[in-house]
């Protein structure tokens, strides 16, 4: 392996990372829309989709659509010595339409870029009703009126639940473009990952601990289904995307699981060390709140050790992949932990 | 085909009626629980699931899924002379779990069953956020205290959020229970029906209209979003889980979309001549709220022709399909237009 890593080019992640960022809100800017829509039998309602619009294109990290598209590629070059990245031909894809088409051929990463915008579709609904007054209540994100401020409560709750429908519509294109058992593949752990047994069900835990004491288990167990799901299932989104090996894919297994907890502690700590403006969204709130996080488990310096435990740990999970080139994965992972925001 | 239809057993429709709500309820009870969930990673929080089994076992009509079963039944008999109706064991396909298994051997009839139940959790998560205060603030449903009543407007809102997702998920087991091409397919149904080109978005022409004056088209266009997107999407995954000709779907598809239309002009009916006790929530709503209706539109008498046309366009379509035996959905759209409540 050796060998053939240092037999790759040199990666510029941060070229790597704006790539894929224009080639995901282009995406999602044509997909969610009503033109994306045009060749259902009914046009979506320009009124509900200015919402949808609104609550995803909006200048987030897009941190889970590109580890999707990261685990995809890093598949690929376990797959052949001459992989190739994921080409662009975006345009064409979305001139396709969220239904696809039959007779289009299959693109290379077109399910990758599927998978890596329904992903970005179900964080962007939770927001939204996280947001709302019956939950967070919450009037800014990113620096802008939250969904429910700018178009009403209704039409908020509205957008969220059409935001998850639309991502089941991104995976199941009509036609040959992409494989069934993919699209069956891709929508079994997009639907675990945000249901019950996951991102919801977190929510529900989170909802029903403010005022309590957790222990370090039941903090754990909470973000990983609240936070840690999704960001696990991005990962195994983009390894269904390839076909992943059985050793391949419980590294990447454990890499998401890490990454995802690495994720919630650093979000803890910089509730405490960031300013608002930084964070484009209100600081302190979880103490204000009196809510449960691991810097009131662990105290500062606790939590940000195991920030960096966890990091090691999804370095490891990585290295035991066995995978060609995985310098992508391995630098969205250093981003989770060293990120200001 | 009129001697094969003469050579069927007689149908007591009340019959095949009970014996498949006993099927869809035992099987909603099993795959709607925390036990269900138990080959996850995570269990579902307690809590979470309380609200979930809350809003979908209440006793509802369920014409949803009985329309998905029938429509796989009729499919089914257009295919042999010697068609099998659907065997039962829905214990054991229960005890697969939402996620399936993939040592189990397919069941005839599990896609319907799986079909059947997503397809009530999408209209049941509908009702749930219909019901909340930022919509239609109701409180009671089926004579009983709405969700948000008796969990909170924020479990309300996570229950349906969930009951979505469990949706995708009962349709996707792991392994091989079901073929993925079908998992696929139902996915797609399902998500377009429910998303912003369907359900959502007729609910959010609903929410706009509301003080309006709307043309019958337009009306039109509101309830075949609102209501019978996923009422024809009901008949067309049942057609999905058998192998329909394109003749029988074409026809199918008609058939849907004429009784989805009827459903809700008997609804508005309805609405002004049943009392509350009769219908199990509140008559008179829609004019309190004043919102358009085809009573409002074409009168009594009026929105009452209309229903029969619709019904015998239903009657019509279901002929085209040269299906052996559609007399289980023929009694289903007699019981859409003759129901009471």
């Amino acid at each position: 392996m050796d060998t053939r890593v240092s037999a790759l080019p040199t990666l510029d992640l941060q070229t790597w990372i704006t790539r894929q960022l224009e080639r995901v809100e282009h995406a999602l800017d044509l997909w969610v829309s009503v033109d994306a829509c045009a060749d259902a039998p009914h046009h979506a309602p320009a009124a509900l989709m200015a919402a949808m619009r609104y609550a995803v294109l909006d200048g987030g990290k897009r941190l889970r659509p590109l580890l999707v598209l990261a685990a995809f590629e890093a598949v690929q070059s376990g797959l052949t010595e001459d992989y190739l990245p994921i080409e662009e031909g975006v345009d064409e894809l979305a001139r396709r339409g969220v239904a696809g088409s039959t007779t289009a051929n299959i693109q290379p990463g077109e399910a990758a870029l599927r998978a890596a915008c329904a992903v970005e579709l179900i964080h962007a609904y939770s927001l939204v009703h996280d947001d709302m007054p019956c939950m967070d209540n919450d009037v800014l994100r990113r620096g802008k009126p939250t969904v429910h401020v700018q178009f009403g409560q209704a039409s908020a709750l509205l957008a969220g639940d059409a935001l998850q429908a639309l991502a089941f519509e991104l995976l199941t294109p009509e036609g040959s473009a992409m494989q069934p058992g993919q699209q069956a593949r891709l929508c079994r752990l997009l639907s675990r990952a945000a249901g019950c047994a996951g991102m919801a069900g977190g929510q529900a835990i989170d909802l029903a601990s403010v005022g309590l004491t957790l222990t370090q288990d039941q903090l754990q167990e909470m973000h990983r289904l609240k936070t840690g799901a999704l960001l696990q299932a991005s990962v195994l989104m983009g390894a269904a995307c390839a076909e992943a090996t059985v050793n391949a894919l419980a590294g990447l297994q454990a890499f998401g699981a890490a990454i995802g907890l690495a994720f919630q502690v650093v979000d803890d700590i910089l509730d405490v060390v960031a300013d608002s403006s930084t964070l484009g969204k209100t600081a302190g709130k979880d103490a204000d709140h009196d809510k449960p996080t691991y810097v009131s488990l662990m105290g500062l310096e606790g939590a940000r050790a195991y920030a960096q435990s966890l990091h090691c740990q999804a370095l490891q999970a990585l290295e035991s992949t066995g995978l060609a080139d995985t310098r992508v994965l391995h630098g969205l992972a250093d981003l989770v932990v060293q990120r200001s925001h």
